[in-house]
């Protein structure tokens, strides 16, 4: 890893990526190129793109001052794939990854959250463990993160520095906490320090990036129940006046949901405290929903405002499966969160995997309830035929739609769905790319059925690798199958390099880029 | 991987473990020695244990011949703990680990299963895959497993014969199906075929294993939807002949269920199917029983049969959540299957984690249920206490219950408690070697408020490697924490060495064992 950050001083020239390419077509359909090339110019931006052809020196030539251009191979078991984008992060939070308990979120808060973030008026500390999140969701493949930091201003803009140093692209967010809520030695004195203090990071992150090329401020309240009714308005305010990003929680667990009830008296719903704070609007990031009533589904709708679907988190914290489906059916743009430390993985594919089984899981609550409600039909009397296996079939998800989510649906969460997400002319370059290992047994195996071999000679010949890669491929599977078993078995050893504007930011120790 | 199999042709000797060791006391809790010892005989066998001790030499000089034995140390930031046990799984599906679509239970055995396991009449294809289930499994710490393999005698017993040579300790089962639910060209044709067929293996096992030191056969009708009455009574009448361990599968799915009831008119339940064959006995291990009924939970817990819980596939084939914490309250011992490849992991570490988070989801669900009983009891009038929070709560499993499941109850459902499971004397060593990777930042992290560090120099000064371990251990954290990363965070990476009866049958590269 000695020459991970190689990538952000090399010269940037134009580079043609050639090889397999898989890419989200739509919510329900991948776009897979087995043969394609994409021509990347000195911004990082997609110049061109070329499927199925024969000759790359030709689609060369096609394109002007595209002939010397640098080449770089995919794996041959594998293919290049947009980067992730991850719309729910906590980067302080990571140290605790995996660790929870039983905890659900009002109490996890108190034990374990509340505890390390304040420890981040350390610089120090910040320093390393940024860092060290930045590293590790590279590795992962995450080229676009939605980070929430702490309270704290200097190391706030200290994870901006690190995150531009180290290529990702990121939304900072300092996070605003006024109210009771939160322990006294870790809150905002008041709603005007929560409006100064981000106004601290605003100011420093456009000195630091000042076309917003990578780094961009994003507005933080941490959710209702830590902020006053005054500050979410300021922050609202805040929000419109620099046009920024907003981000914050919106019913995830069930007691929380009470709370904000009894601390907004006169709201009529959760999601109706941010809309009186003009914090509901198509620039703001709402993570989790997983209880949201459906006025409140109608409301989120109305004011165009994105959801961060934290799956690991949501099962870890006890919060419930958020109904994924419905908010799609409402026409929500929704992305995929690891939420950090709530959910225990860095990976976004792990929140892919995670996004997939609990939507199984969604079916089976789905199906019980139209059971029951056919059940108290019948005993009332009434008739009315039942949708209930279509509509618990209809909540699951693919492997297809969970990649949807962490990609295009994530660019369009985070406002970036035209520039990041997916390989179209005019984007930008972050992805990576994927290896799946060499083929099991050389991708030879006989489906002799008469051949006589004797069982004693049953030792191993085929002894290989199961280090490089977790994903075992034997050579018959489609392209969809590969990706399917890459989803649900592989992890950072099969992101063997990644890109964020064209710049290289991380790749594995003996992989040639 | 070239010294994978080193441990088998090693003369065995007397060694001694010395480092830290994790294992199950109770379900609930874990038993963590810091420092301590373990002496492993040259039979494999645990002949003593200490803990505490300041001095090696001291300890080895109580032990009569113990003096000159080899010492293995385990890592500094690691630990010893037990192999796991997969009390489920097929090792004839592995190719298929990752690849179910949206399908469930009945169609998936038609779409993906029956035709890859039907493959299995080529022995050479089945060399190729069973080598690669086998040192896969053993690269996740999988020292014992009960596999299904296919119907073909032949490559049933070169399944046997490669655990065997990898060192595994293995149940293998010859699948028993003779009913019209299987495609006509993969299943038996007829009952007397289910017998003689696997009388065939287990003769085949008993030259191959005399002693029964790591391979026995085990009695597989598939379930009871594939089998005929008649096959399923002469498979129990063979299991209590041959005293054999018996294994198939139970309410998985409700249209299995519904099946069940249909093809066996005259059964009181899925559960009764069984037990009228006389295959429902304390050396039964029953997958999934995820739908049980409170008359067939009595009827298995009465026979002492054990369940194989496997949350991976239930989740991934909207299956449902198994109600774990039911079972182990009415005494019912449970262990953990990966299920491949319902399952989509081949890691029993992933199965433990699965089998937290999904209990997080029983919770849920069992505190919707409580809910609308109270509102129903409401609405009637009728008074009494809920219980619903209570039972939610007690849904959940924590860390160290799923730890249980993979390694002692894993051994009280295949029967061998006395034996592997935990570190007892007079127990084997079956064990992996975790270790966890240099602490982050070498363990010195400053926790000083008043330093004043310059954001510009952002740049990562810690440059770890983010590739040999997925966890991310900063140096503050207890042994308890420590387990919990690994288990939510670690893979196969993390087990760098795995022994099975004493010997090593598993190492990574790089590593000195």
């Amino acid at each position: 890893m000695g020459d991970c950050s190689v990538g952000l001083v090399q010269e940037m020239q134009k580079t043609v990526y050639v090889g397999t390419f898989v890419q989200s077509k739509s919510l329900q359909e991948l776009d897979i190129c087995a043969k394609g090339a994409v021509g990347v110019d000195e911004n990082g931006r997609i110049a061109f793109t070329s499927r199925g052809f024969d000759n790359l020196e030709a689609v060369l030539k096609e394109h002007e001052g595209w002939s010397g251009a640098k080449v770089i191979e995919g794996q041959k078991n594998g293919f290049f794939f947009p980067g992730f984008i991850d719309t729910h992060i906590h980067a302080p939070q990571y140290p605790n990854a995996g660790i929870f308990g039983k905890s659900t979120l009002l109490d996890w808060l108190n034990t374990y959250t509340f505890p390390t973030e304040s420890s981040f008026s350390s610089l120090s500390k910040a320093r390393l463990i940024y860092n060290r999140v930045v590293r590790r969701t590279l590795s992962h493949g995450t080229t676009t993160a939605a980070y929430y930091a702490t309270i704290h201003v200097d190391s706030t803009n200290l994870l901006a520095s690190i995150c531009l140093s180290n290529g990702q692209r990121a939304f900072i967010g300092r996070v605003c906490m006024d109210a009771d809520l939160s322990p006294p030695t870790y809150r905002d004195v008041s709603a005007a320090d929560s409006v100064t203090s981000t106004l601290a990071v605003i100011n420093y992150i456009r000195q630091l990036d000042p076309q917003g090329a990578l780094i961009a401020p994003i507005i933080t309240p941490r959710f209702a129940p830590s902020c006053t009714a005054h500050a979410l308005s300021l922050l609202g305010a805040l929000q419109h006046e620099h046009n920024l990003l907003a981000q914050t929680h919106i019913s995830e667990n069930p007691s929380e949901v009470e709370l904000v009830a009894s601390l907004f008296p006169s709201a009529s719903s959760y999601a109706d405290v941010y809309d009186a704070a003009g914090l509901l609007n198509p620039r703001t990031i709402l993570a989790h929903a997983v209880h949201l009533t459906p006025e409140e589904t109608a409301l989120v709708r109305a004011r165009g405002a994105k959801v961060a679907h934290c799956p690991a988190s949501n099962s870890a914290l006890t919060s419930g499966v958020a109904p994924v489906r419905a908010l799609l059916d409402h026409g929500i743009d929704v992305g995929l969160g690891t939420d950090v430390s709530g959910g225990y993985s860095p990976s976004v594919l792990e929140a892919a995997r995670q996004a997939v089984l609990v939507s199984r899981l969604r079916s089976v609550i789905v199906a019980a309830d139209r059971e029951r409600e056919q059940r108290e039909k019948k005993g009332s009397g009434a008739e009315g035929e039942t949708e209930g296996c279509d509509d618990a079939e209809h909540a699951k998800l693919s492997t297809e739609e969970a990649l949807f989510l962490a990609t295009r649906g994530g660019a369009q969460v985070v406002g970036l769905a035209d520039r990041i997400g997916a390989f179209e002319v005019g984007m930008e370059w972050d992805a990576q790319m994927i290896g799946l290992g060499a083929l099991v047994g050389g991708g030879n195996h006989g489906q002799d059925s008469t051949e006589d071999v004797e069982a004693e000679g049953a030792e191993s010949e085929t002894v290989e690798d199961v280090e490089t890669s977790p994903v075992d491929i034997f050579g018959w599977e489609s392209w969809a199958e590969r990706v399917d078993k890459w989803v649900f078995n592989g992890d950072d050893r099969n992101t063997l390099a990644v890109w964020v504007k064209g710049r290289l930011v991380h790749k594995r120790e003996g992989v040639e880029v």
